[in-house]
């Protein structure tokens, strides 16, 4: 995958029609990735399997179709995220074949199917029902970054045998995003019970003090617990993001 | 122990020698509490073997030991709060015969023996060392308030299986003062265990976003387990007076 | 109630049928409740009399229709708190029988009648004519919970005199709920005025400066009177219920 | 007091000796006060017998006496405020003739004896003995700007008797200035008690949620009654200055 | 305006049909005004021209033409604040009578004639036509409390010129009320240019960091001219009142 | 452009008609601007080229279409900015002949050519397409005030390369308007490439902990790249307009 | 590793000397432990070569020095964090054989030689020199953890031809901790160029507006870059520890 | 300038020593900077006659002076900043030849003479005496960075007066620098009187509510002039930087 302009230019100056002097100066306005310079890109991350992905919020229903339109020539899966029940509506009319995930706030377009390149399990683990939805976006995302995932909800840190008689499927996890909002106590416990990394998601649930889920959030970093690492409130992606990094490792 | 005050002026009214005009006047000119109006003074608490309290924060060394030497007149006991070891050092030089509790940075003065007035068990439970001040304030206050107290300590939520083996305590308590820092998990975790009414008190232990202990204060108001009621960050005594109210309900 | 599964195995060990290491590696996957250990299960507060409890912020009214099918097939007192005006009206056409109680933003089911089983009385004291609601959610919760209940309504401590009038019937209670937004001083007037436990609740009533709520939270964690204990922002439910514990001590 | 410099431009324009073109010019760059502009001066002040007034806070004893200087060249009366023990012990060597006000943080020098012009009475009101230091600040203010100033400290919301025994007292003040911290009630109670201007003071008198007055200054600023008015935490001069403006309207 | 039954416990006292501690003992539990104690009542206030208030914000215009109907039978003038358009519209059709006053957000029922009581001028000023509705909350509230009026409107700190142009009004005043958002910057300035009390209203007018006019607050607060008293953010009506009561000292 | 005012007033001294006591008087109360001060008049502004500007946020269509009216009469060029969709349909049928800028929320009316006055480009970066709005009025704004502006949209810093490729077109701008939200990080990024004015503009865009802007205003004003100067969030105006200063100097 | 009281139990069962009730109740006795419950033990992380962890921060010397002593007796390695220099020097004296890191703020006794078991290296990355101390300790952890641990250091990102310079060691590292203050922006770009796991430290450097850290936490959890997870500020440990099981799994 | 191993390369490719893929692969390997991209080295910076700088704050002097000895081989001028009492006499004692600024807490060396290289003059403004260390700290900056310099200091908007009056020298500036504390409102009324650039510099001069600078920053971010944009707290530095970026625009 070289560059073909790089290449056209150092045989131009092997072939002596370009001179050194001439060469250095274009090789300084070539663009940046023409010089081969490793980077990111969406590339090397489909070629792992990931999906393209759409951040729904702030964005209108004919973009976000346009967008999936533009990307579906790239033949690659896509993942939509933040979708309200109205954009959904919206976008279910604008473009079909699009699934759709209502728990999940999300759609998804698969057109390659998803292998399994994770190692382990990712455990998804949530406190009450009303921190599903943010679970669920966790679960989507790393499902489509081709991780194997189970889920373990309304575990919360009140009821604490809940949790206690999930023993065995914490401990089989090698992952585990711990969803949780109010207090945001359950990263701390669930890391108190395992050895493996756990990511923990504050959500928005709550009311009064949460102060939208910062209650959570200065829980969750302030965890008694080693080994717990903290994302962006309501953040469902970028946990299921990261965890399949760390299922790569 | 009526007015004398108010009695003198209703007999005049009764013999004729004050107008009742002019005794509506009087009246209303009375001091407060000559007209006997229930107040909550100190004396109603101390009949109830409450000590006498002196908040040492803020206060010097020498008007510390003054209002002690006061208070003693009074054949009260006496509680000192938030003394830091200089101020204790100072203390010491200044009046003899306090007794001094270092973990609990407070002194105290028992001059008539403590009757144990509250019903059952005050438990006073912290989640780690470093809460150990404070737990020992709630301690010496529910204490010197006339409570059987217990203490356990040191059992986090990281590692929930102390506090599990403890359920028996947990139980057999009648009120629950829970101190914890950081992400201030543990009140809700005691409060899912029981169903006693629990104190919870944060504690300024930790770093960073534990913000002083503004995280752990709103994990606990944000608490998703009924029951829990909280107090002001390193507020042990308020939490040991408030069981003690409780604990004679 | 002794859990049919233990006692299987140990008359199995008993009959020699199972081996004792067997038996151990059983013991170990059996759920972690049919071993018995205590836990406060809703059972335990049901017998004595508690209801059930649907939280309804954040559930759809056909959810918490239900939520309630499933739980009056065991024949249990329901609460549902935080319903608003639309989710009350939503709520009504899919399920007849409940009772709604407008200013307390609740619903009701009544399936046996309520014993009361506290001790004295519990009394709710609020400021102004808008805290009526969060103060009503906390009459509600206790009245479920099998306590006497009594109200005394609007005496804000800028009209002193309203609230000492009635300092007999603060004296006769035996814990008290006090509710108030803006600066939220009524609990530590009134805490000064008795010597029972204070629960206080701040509300999110006011604009500007009182940051929904925030202004009054802060006002009664920074009591200056003892025995003063605090709840999140608005929550009515959590202070009824925790006065109900304390009125069983 | 009309500048000369302003009065001679025109007299030139009389004799005709500048014409008005270049008056216009030279007029416009004269400096502004040359054309009389009404503005408050410290003198305009002073002519009322109020002080000069140096800040301490952030200024060196050194820098303090230098200032104190220059000023008793004109002969005013010197108001210094924010001065810590250190800096009062170091300003003592440097400058005899100053009077210190330990209580205050404050030191004067009274060249020309204060005459009253306020036209009633300051009442000072303090909530606990810790926001002593604040209160006296208003009172020497107040003093010093020709105010006869009363206190009454020591009247918490905690115990509203005493208080309220004081009602008298109270009504017969012109203008209050309550000084508290912790919940900051006090001027919500004391304004609900009369129908005078109240301004009031939050210390940073507290701790934990407190947040260095911040509680204190969120109450006051939400006060549920009509009439309160708030100067900066710990702003004892600010709260004098204005109270001794009011007294003159 | 004796109390009756205090009037008849002590005739009956001088007539002997009452003992003297059967009489102490009814006086305590006689509600406390029928003691006679000084208390600011509205009556107090009425009686210098005040009109009772009704503070429209979270109250139904049903409750608000209730509350208005059982006032007008004492014969008072009226003030209604903080009324939406929407509110306004409902009450106009629930009760004919009511004067609305559309930029203050008010209403009023003005039944006897408005005597001008206070002693000067209260200068309302305002910096942009953003903050016009607060202010003229401020006029409204202040013009039904007895007092001369006068307003000074679009005179921000950007543009110092016109505010240096109303020199003389500004000096003719004897209360003035400030009212500004973002920076909140103009008291400071108004208070350099007089020596007369200032009265400082924040307004949530600005977007971004003015979080909702914490950003003015926090400048009135620490204004660098002495003499500036602080309200909550948008309590024009706070202002007003404060005024109308230094106008009278 | 002298005031006649003062002129007339000079030339009458000088004819002796008004005595000089007089006229210091008279000059005294003449209006501020008559004196001939330098003032930031709109004018100064306009005659550079400059807009007058409405800010729409907080008027009324029918408001801001007077505004416009009394404008259009001065012959100037005008900007409206902060107008959302509703906003601008309602506009659009009051007033014909505005143009509208759905990109930035804004319209102009542009009677005289736009004359190039900044010396050299103004640059507008922004990270990602969120962000484009408060870019867009930033563009629109530098362009109606005189300068020649371009555009590097959607180089956010976790793609630095589309950044680095454009490396030229940073180079050969005079000042740089960089436009982010988020984490804010690209102004820092931008600052380090260059040696030209960065002004950074926080977004409202992001969810959770970005709080409506604060994390990518502070993240902007804690650059580790001198050189960043930061305005309020979400003010492309602000930034626009600073720009166009610069651009001049 | 069974647990020998509940063989003894079982076994006594069996022998028919127990009697199964009396069997299920001596169960619900038994410590939790001896049931066998799987519980994440030192135990356990010592057995992968964890060391044992004393935080320094809150201790004094003399109790450090205590537990370091009953820790050697377990024979494992230990590492103490957060010392400062006072604490370093009082601790030397007290205790010969701890190994002290000055830059890291800790102590080590290794008492077993260090295997390595994490899979790749763990590279630690930090913005400027003041970052260093965090950075050290995050670089101690993963050590005494048992991975390989590279550093590159002062990469900020306002300068970012040193970070891209250095893509190669970026590239092949398996887990990244990247540590900065100020505006925090340094893990976004490195999380843009990379696809492995980012464990993002923000730290207290900075001043004003850095807030001690907030600027820089905030700023990470907004990070436009997927695969950011965060922890505490200055938690240098925390992301160590996180990193170490990351690289486990 | 050109990279002699980038022209070494392209040599080798032309004499055919080196195959095109081998090139494309060593340039891929090749230290970013050697294939000249543009980027704002210190050198660009120092060629304009701009000083190195060293931020004092957070390194010991020993660190600090180890720096400057290694710099002065560069033969560039210095500027240490943010040096406090302390650490400056150590500098002293540890490196002689810096000549130190004590009302800027900074030291400089300088080798070569500044020239001026800015094009109009840059005028430091501040409103308290307070606020004089971080105004001249942007004067020293400005000046070690080719500016001319002036200062207006003491023009707080409580005396609008003595800034009106120097209005001419304000109009004379090409940039401003404005600091200042308290509300920070300095800034607006500046950039109101004149039209070029102003950069604002909150400080945490102030006490209470100003939250050590926070007050002011608000009001420099919302203020009402247009042109105004913002440093951190106490950014002397940044703010004389920025100036002097601009000044060569």
């Amino acid at each position: 995958m070289d560059s073909q302009r790089l290449v056209n230019l150092l045989q131009q100056v092997r072939a002596g029609t370009v001179a050194v002097p001439a060469a250095v100066n274009q090789l300084r306005h070539l663009p940046f990735e023409d010089l081969g310079f490793a980077k990111v890109d969406h590339h090397r991350a489909l070629r792992q399997g990931f999906p393209e992905v759409i951040m729904g919020l702030g964005k209108q229903a004919k973009d976000i179709a346009a967008i999936v339109r533009a990307m579906r020539r790239r033949r690659n899966n896509i993942l939509v995220t933040r979708l309200d029940a109205q954009k959904m509506a919206d976008l279910k009319k604008l473009r079909s074949g699009l699934r759709f995930h209502v728990d999940a706030g999300a759609a998804t377009w698969v057109d390659k199917p998803i292998k399994i390149t994770g190692k382990g399990t990712v455990l998804i683990v949530c406190a009450g029902t009303s921190d599903i939805p943010v679970a669920e976006e966790a679960v989507l995302t790393a499902s489509m970054m081709g991780n194997r995932v189970e889920k373990l909800y309304d575990v919360g840190v009140a009821g604490i045998h809940r949790l206690l008689e999930n023993r065995l499927r914490l401990d089989s996890a090698s992952v585990l995003v711990v969803v949780a909002g109010m207090e945001g106590a359950l990263p701390s416990v669930v890391a108190g019970l395992i050895d493996k990394p756990v990511i923990a998601v504050p959500t928005s649930i709550g009311y009064g003090a949460s102060f939208h889920g910062l209650s959570a959030l200065l829980g969750m970093l302030n965890s008694c617990a080693a080994g717990v690492t903290v994302v962006n409130i309501d953040n469902g992606f970028g946990a299921g993001f990261a965890a399949s990094l760390i299922n790569r490792v």
